[in-house]
C-alpha cells in the first residue's frame, strides 16, 4: 500500500490549486449573480463556459478518466488529491468535465459502449458540448433495493420500449442536457435475479420522455437540479442498449464504485473548505471577552474534525489503491465503507462549523448551509447508510478467522 | 409536581386536534398553492385569514397568554400540550394568534408596556390585526454573549435615535407587520454591565428603517422569513422604550423563558408528526421482501426517537410547572435544560425519519426536509446549546452537595 | 399525572437521608475492612447486621412491598425517591431488606405463594433472617430469549425433578441463601409456547444442588456474588411448585417488572453518588492553573450528566405512577424504556466521572470504577437494551396514530 | 506515504503468528493456573520464562528497538503490524522483551544514557534478565498538566535526594523489577518552565524506597500491577541522572511517542481478538430462532467495529510512517490523535463484543471483561483524551490556511 504521489500528480495539485484560486472560486460570486438573471434556473451561467474553456487550457480536463485513450489515464489513487480539490467548489467539477452523473455515464460508455454508442454520445461528452443523466432512482419504491427498480423494458422487434416513472434524475433540465442512462426492468415484477434489468441510453428528445418537475433538496432547487421523468412509451433503437438486455446490473456496479469514490474525494473537499471556515470564524468571534477559539468544546469539534477527516481520507485513498490493484469489485466493500464514513464525517464537520457560525450558518451568506444540505443527503445517495452496513457486516461475519 | 391535566385543558385538546383535522393540516396544500400565486413572498395567503376566523371562533385564541385580563389566562402546564398538538403544523399557531415572535412581544407589552403601548401596539396585535417582530441578533457580532449587541441607543431629549444593522428579525418583511420591539446598547462599547441596553418599540414607518433582505434558512425562503434590517439614525418619543433606560436585559429576561418553552412545546409536536410519517413508512415500504419496519436499525431509531421524545416531554412539563409555581426566573435553568434537550432530540428524531424516507425525505414532498432545517435551527436560535450548557454546568457547580 | 409527595414520603426520605449519613455510608469502610478479614468472602461482614437492626429500628423495612399485610404498603410511585437515596450504598438496600433478588422472590411469594411456601420462605425472608436466589439464566444459551431455558423439569408423581446448569444466581454462595427460585422448562425442548415454563422453590440444602463457582464482573470478585450452580436430578416435592406447572413465564413478567424499575430506581442514586464525586473533584483539581471546572469540555461534561438525569428520573417517576394506575402489564412499555435509559444514562455519567478522576478513576480507592461495572452490567441484566428496544419498536408500530 | 511491508516484516509476521498460535496462546490457560498458585500475585508465572527463551530463539526479540546496535532496528512502520499482533495476548509482550514500560525506559537508555548506565541497566533489560518501571505520574495532582508534578528533587553535592509519592508505578511489585526511572522537580513548585523536571535512575533496593501498595483497576488486580510507591529522602549518586538536571521533560517527551504508538498498535490486536470473538459469537447464538448475526443492530455493531479499526490502523501507519520520516516531534500531534482514537475505538468495540456476549462478557470466561477494563484505561493513560484534543485543535487553529 503505497500513498506516494507521482511528480505528475504533485504538478497537477500545484495547478489545479492555481485554477481554483484564480479562476474558479472567484467565479462562484459571478454565477450566482449571472443565474440570478436567467430565465431558466436550469441554464448554466455564462462563467461556466469560460471556466470549462480555462480548465482545458490549463491541462485539468477529464482527469477523472483512467481510460487514457479518453481521458487523463490517471488512476484512482492518482486522481484522488485531485478531485479533493475540486470539491471545494461546486464549480469546479463542471468547470473541468468532471462532474457526476456524467462522469459515471462517460465510464459506461468508455467500458460497455459499442463503437457507434462511444461516437455519438460519449465524444461530445468528452468534449463538454453535452451533458447527460443517469435514471434509476424511482419514487414508488425503496430504490435501496435495486431489484424493486419497477420501470418496464419490453422488446418490440429492433426496438426497446420503456415505461415509468424516475426521480433523482440529475440534470435533466439542463438545456444543455442530451440523454439520459434509464435503468428498466426486462422481467416481469417479481423475478428477482441479477439478469431482470437493462441499461438503455434515451434521448430526452424522444417522444414520450416528460421531465414533469425538479425536486428541491432542503429548499435548495434550480442549478444542475434533481428531476422527476416520466417515461411513457419511449421507444427507441435496440442499438441503445448497453451491453445486452440483462446486463443493467452488472454494469451498475461497475458506474457504481469509481461513482461513489469521487464523490468521497470531493466531500472531503468540501469538508476542508467548511473546516477552515469554522477555525478562521472561532479565531475572529468574541463572546465574553475571548475568542470563540478559547472554549474547550469549540476546540474539540475542531480536533474531533480533523481527526475524523484524516482517518476518512486515509480510507478513501486505500480504497482508491485498491480499486487500481484489486479492481472495483475487490473493493466494493471499501467502497462500501468509505461511502458511509465520508457522508457521516461530512455531516458531522460541517454541522460543527455551522454551529460555530451561529445564525449565518443556516444562511446563504456562507456555503454552510448548502454544503450540511448536500452532507445529508450523501447519507442516503447511492445506498442509504443501512445498506452498506449490512453489506460490510455480512461479509466480515462470512470470513474465516481465528477465535481465542 | 402534578402534572394531571384540568377538564378545562382537556376539552380545549379535543377542540384543537378538531381543529387541526378539519381545518389546519388540510389547509397546508391550499396555503402552499396559494403562495406561490402571490406576488409578495411574505404576504400570508388568504386561507390563513380564514382560519383566524375560525380559531377564535372555536375558542382556540391567544391561548398562550397566562394573563387573564388580556388572553386565555392558561398556566405554562396547562398551555404545554395544547402548544404541542399546535406544533404538528406551522400554519396553526399563526391562525391561533399564538406564533412567535407576537408571542412574546404580546408577552412584554402585557408585563412592562404603558396603558398608552398597550392601546396603540398590544390590543390591535392580541385582535390579529397587525403583526410584529422583534430585532435583537446582530450579524456582526456574537449575540449568544447578549452584552455584545452594539446597535446604538443615543437619547436625544424626549426622543431617542437608534443605528445599527440587525438579522433574523423574522416576519419584517410581511406587510401586516407594523413595528418591531428593538434591543439597542445605551452605554458605549465595552461597557459590560446589566444596565447597557434597552427595549424601543419602533414602527416599521419610521424614517430611516429599511429592511435590506430576507434570510434563506437551508435554502427555504419566503412565509414569515428572517429579515436583515437596517436602523439609520432611527428617532422615535422616549415614549416608545420599555420600561426605562437600561431595562432590556431584565425585559428579554422575562421574554426568553416562554418564548423557549413555546418552541420546545410546538418542536415536540414537530416531532410527533415526523414520528407518524417515520412509522407509517416503514410499515409501508418493502426491501429484500420485508417492510422495512422487520429491520432492528430501523427498529432502534423508533424505540430511541419514542424514549428521547418521552423523557424530553416529561421534562418540558415540569419546566411548565416550575414556571408556574417559582417563576421564569426560578425555572431558568430548567429552560436552558429544555431548549438544549429539545432542539437535540428534534434533530435526531426528524432526521430519523428523513432517512427512513430515503430520498423522498429530503425533497418537499413530506415536511420532513423542511422540519430538519427548523430543527437544526433550534439548536442555535434564542442562544446557541453552547451558552446554556455552560449556564446548567456553573449552577450545577455552585451548589452545596454531600460527597462521599 | 400526578409526582406530588405525600407528607409521609417526606417524613421516610429525612429518615432515610439520616440513616444514610449516620450509619450507612460511614458503614462502607468498616465493612469493607471486615470483608478483608473473613474467610468465606460470601459471608456479609458483621456490620451488616448492625445496619439491618438499625433500618428496622428506624421503621425503614422492607419499604419497597406494596402489599401492606407484608410490606410498607408505598406505592411504586412513593417507593421511588426512597430507593433512590438507598441506592447511594451497596448495603443500604441490603440494611433494608430491599436487595435483590431477595425483593422480587418475596414479591412472588406474596402473590403467588400458597400460605405453606408464606410461611416457610417468605416470613424468614421478610425478617431479614436468611436470604434467597433467582436461578433463570443459563450459560448455554441466549437467555435475552426466555423461550430458550433449557433446564429439565420432569414431573415425576408428587415430585418435580430438575436438571440443568444455571449462572448469574446471585448470591447462591452466601452461607445465609437458603433457597432458590429456578426456571425450567417442563416441556421438551423446541416447543415455543407461554406454558412450557414453571418457577420452582428448590432449598439450596437439596441432593444435586451444586454451586459450582462464582462469577467475577469486571474483576470484581466477592460480596453477594454470581454464581454458577448446577441442578443434577433435584428432587424437590410438587409443593414447591410456584402457581401450577407451566405458570413460569407469567410469574416472570410479574416479578420483572418491579425488579427493574427498583433497579432503575438505585441507579439513579449511584449516578447522583458519582456526579457529586465529579463536581466536587473537578472544583479541586487543578491543571494550567485554574481548577478543571473552568474547562469548557467538564461543564458539558456536568451540564450532559445533570440533563440526562433529570430526564431518566422523571420517566422512572411515570413508570412507577403508571404502574400503580395501570398496572405492571399495562407499564411494561415504560419499564423497557426505562431500563433501556437508566443503564445508558448511568454507564455515561458515571464513565464521565471517572475520566474527570483521571487514574484515581479506576481504582478502588473512589467507588467510581465498581460502579461503573455495575453500570455496565445493567445495559446486559434483566434482558439486554435490544430486546426492549424492539418490544418498544413493535408496539410503536402497532399502534394507530394520524399520518399527515 | 508508502505502507508497503517489507520481506523481512512479512517474515517475522508469519512467524510471530506461528508463535502466537504455537506457543503464546495456549499459554494463557496456563499462565492462570500457575498464577492462581503462586504466593506472591506479582510474580511473573514459569511459564513466562518458557515464552522468553522460545521467543528469542525464534528470533522475536527486542523487535521493537530501531537502534540496531541494541535492537531489531526496525522502523515504526516495519514494527507496527508485529506489535499489533502481539497485542492478541498480554504475554505476547512480555514473552517478546516489548512489553511497556521496559520498552520506554530502554528507549531513554539507548537514546540518553551514559555508557555506564547502559552496562548496568539498559544490558540486562535487553537481555530480559530483570525489569524496570517508570515513576511519572502522582496521586495528590492532576499529573494530566505535567508542570504539576510535585516530587521533589534536591542536589546534595555529588547526590540528589528525593522525597514524594508515584503511582500508577506499573511493575515496581515485581520480584524481577530492579529499578525506577523517577520523575522529579528540580525547582520550587509553582515555578513552571521546561526545565524544572529531572529523570533519575532509582535502584528500588535503595533506602527510603517503599512499594506501598498495588492499586486495583476495575477489580482487575495482580500480575505486572501498578502500584504506589514512596520516594522518602531517597539518596542515589547524581550519575544517576539521565542527561542533566532540567531535562526530564525532554526526555519525557521523546519516551512518549513511541509508548503511545506502541500501545495503541497492540490495542487493534486486543480489538481485533475481541471483533473475531464476536463474529463467531453471533454467528452461534440464537434467539427467537435465528443466530444473533441475523439482527440488524448486531450487523451494525460489526460493520462499525470493522470501519473503526480500519480507520485507526491507517492512522497508526500513518504516524509510524512519520517518525521514521520526519521524528517523533514532527509526528507529535498525529501521536495526540491515535492516542485519542485507538483509546476510543477499543472502548467502543471491546463494548460491543461484550453486548453480544451478554452476561458472559463481563466474566473472566472470555477476555473481553478485562478488556474492557484495559480500553477504558487506555482514554487515561499518558495523558486523558482532553489534553491530547486540545494540542490538536490548537494546532489546527495556529495554521495558515485558504478560506473562502
Amino acid at each position: 500500500m503505497d500513498f506516494e504521489k507521482s511528480s505528475r500528480v504533485k504538478k497537477l495539485e500545484e495547478e489545479l490549486w492555481s485554477f481554483m484560486t484564480e479562476a474558479v472560486l472567484p467565479a462562484e460570486s459571478v454565477a450566482r449573480e449571472q443565474r440570478s438573471k436567467l430565465q431558466d434556473p436550469h441554464e448554466p451561467p455564462h462563467i461556466v463556459d469560460e471556466l470549462k474553456s480555462e480548465a482545458r487550457r490549463r491541462g485539468l480536463w477529464n482527469l477523472f478518466l483512467p481510460d487514457d485513450r479518453f481521458g487523463a489515464g490517471l488512476t484512482n489513487l492518482e486522481y484522488a488529491p485531485l478531485a479533493e480539490i475540486s470539491g471545494w467548489s461546486e464549480l469546479a467539477p463542471i468547470a473541468m468535465n468532471c462532474a457526476a452523473p456524467d462522469t459515471g455515464n462517460m465510464e459506461i460508455l468508455v467500458r460497455f459502449g459499442t463503437p457507434e454508442q462511444q461516437g455519438r454520445w460519449l465524444e461530445p461528452l468528452l468534449e463538454g458540448e453535452i451533458r447527460s443523466c443517469f435514471s434509476m432512482t424511482e419514487p414508488d419504491v425503496a430504490s435501496s433495493d435495486a431489484t424493486n427498480i419497477a420501470t418496464r423494458l419490453e422488446v418490440d422487434g429492433d426496438h426497446v420500449v420503456i415505461s415509468g416513472r424516475k426521480w433523482f434524475t440529475s440534470g435533466a433540465a439542463s438545456p444543455l442536457c442530451k440523454f439520459a442512462i434509464v435503468m428498466a426492468r426486462n422481467t416481469p415484477e417479481g423475478v428477482r435475479d441479477h439478469r431482470s434489468h437493462t441499461m438503455v441510453i434515451v434521448p430526452l428528445s424522444t417522444e414520450g420522455v416528460e421531465v414533469t418537475r425538479t425536486l428541491p433538496v432542503f429548499g435548495y432547487d434550480g442549478g444542475h437540479g434533481h428531476c422527476e421523468v416520466l417515461y411513457k412509451d419511449v421507444r427507441v433503437p435496440m442499438s441503445n442498449v448497453l451491453g445486452e438486455i440483462g446486463d443493467g446490473f452488472g454494469i451498475a456496479q461497475a458506474r457504481l464504485g469509481p461513482g461513489r469514490i469521487h464523490h468521497c474525494m470531493r466531500a472531503l473537499g468540501m469538508c476542508e473548505r467548511a473546516f477552515a471556515l469554522m477555525c478562521d470564524r472561532v479565531g475572529r468571534r468574541i463572546a465574553w471577552g475571548r475568542p470563540l477559539a478559547d472554549q474547550g468544546v469549540v476546540q474539540q469539534w475542531i480536533a474531533e474534525s480533523r481527526m475524523e477527516l484524516e482517518q476518512a481520507r486515509l480510507l478513501v485513498l486505500k480504497t482508491a489503491w485498491m480499486m487500481d490493484t484489486v479492481g472495483n469489485r475487490g473493493a466494493s466493500l471499501e467502497v462500501s465503507a468509505i461511502k458511509v464514513i465520508v457522508a457521516n464525517v461530512a455531516s458531522r464537520v460541517v454541522d460543527r462549523a455551522v454551529q460555530a457560525f451561529g445564525a449565518a450558518g443556516v444562511t446563504d451568506d456562507f456555503p454552510l448551509a448548502a454544503m450540511l444540505a448536500r452532507a445529508r443527503t450523501l447519507r442516503i445517495a447511492d445506498g442509504p447508510d443501512e445498506v452498506h452496513v449490512r453489506r460490510i457486516a455480512k461479509a466480515e461475519l462470512g470470513r474465516e478467522r481465528l477465535v481465542v
